[in-house]
């Protein structure tokens, strides 16, 4: 698959890094292990803790990938935008182990970031390198996996400084929030409330 | 505190019920026991399994509300709407435990359905009513506690036939997704992929 560089892509500070997924955006999980790679999209990612940031993601016992972030221990969760929505339904709709020409067909394309080895999604607005917490019995029995962001980064065209700046950037660049049956929605408009007058 | 009663709230049939949370909003986590109420935000909840509906929601152990939770075995989880924005930052920033009027002083109202001994906010746009599943390890290890989904209902002007109606519905009624410092985005415009294109 196509390798592109991105000229917009700032490291972010790993005490900040929850704020990436705050907002509860739908997320793709990739993984590698043993030369092969694959994404899926999981609308039921979550912030888990601050510093060291943690996070959980529920994967599906019948995906492919989750053999990948089994074997390897590692996985990275990334933030996609609205340009990307027929992508995301499609590596979320379709597996590997059926379809092994999945993510040439949804237009995968991977980010390089010179110094790493990471399977991140060229286009997504966030990434999120995790080292896999290994926690059997969640895994088990919810198919509930907990990482800790060992690496961030993201677009500076719409997260900068520890924010996300979706009210000042082009929309296409706006964090995606599925609901069902190919239906999601943008993140919209921005809600600031008085801070002062709740204190105390 | 004033109860409010809403001819608008239908209930949600529980195989839909993910979808309440399935965008990623911040949600409003509230509990009782032994005659006491109380009422939190969170930014960390997240959609667990579909049928029977679960969910994850991270609680610190700051918190007065985790207690009511862990004595009583029961919470609800509410999806609040921007007119809320101030209620939800207000329950956020205050704890019970310094502050025995934040209810009051954050505006908080319940809304009485017949038949239920909930502690619902009023205003809300969904509400969840669920059943602790006991994961001591995960609570002590990760303040993450774990939901079943036991009962749910939302606001029928923006939630209805197990979809959201954001786009049709009144603006102060979108979710709230926040990031941090007072800082919320609303859920925005309705993006729907073409679902027959990423047919295998």
């Amino acid at each position: 698959m196509p390798s592109v560089s991105s000229s917009f892509v700032l490291p972010v500070d790993l005490t900040k890094a929850y704020r990436l997924l705050n907002h509860g955006p739908t997320v793709l999980v990739s993984a590698q292990h043993a030369g092969e790679v694959n994404v899926m999209a999981a609308a039921w990612a979550c912030a888990l803790d601050f510093s060291p940031g943690k996070l959980t993601v529920v994967i599906d016992k019948a995906t492919r990938t989750r053999a990948l972030v089994e074997r390897s221990g590692e996985f990275v969760i990334q933030v996609p935008t609205v340009a990307q929505a027929q992508l995301v339904h499609h590596v979320g709709t379709h597996s590997a182990l059926t379809d092994s020409g999945k993510l040439e067909r949804a237009g995968v394309e991977w980010l390089e970031l010179p110094g790493f080895d990471l399977p991140l999604v060229a286009g997504c607005s966030a990434w999120m390198a995790c080292r896999l917490i290994s926690e059997p019995h969640n895994q088990s029995t919810y198919d509930l996996f907990i990482g800790e962001i060992v690496g961030a980064w993201a677009d500076s065209r719409v997260f900068r400084d520890g924010h996300w700046l979706f009210e000042n950037a082009p929309d296409e660049l706006r964090s995606l929030h599925y609901i069902a049956g190919g239906h999601f929605y943008a993140i919209g408009d921005a809600v600031d409330v008085d801070v002062e007058s709740t204190k105390g």
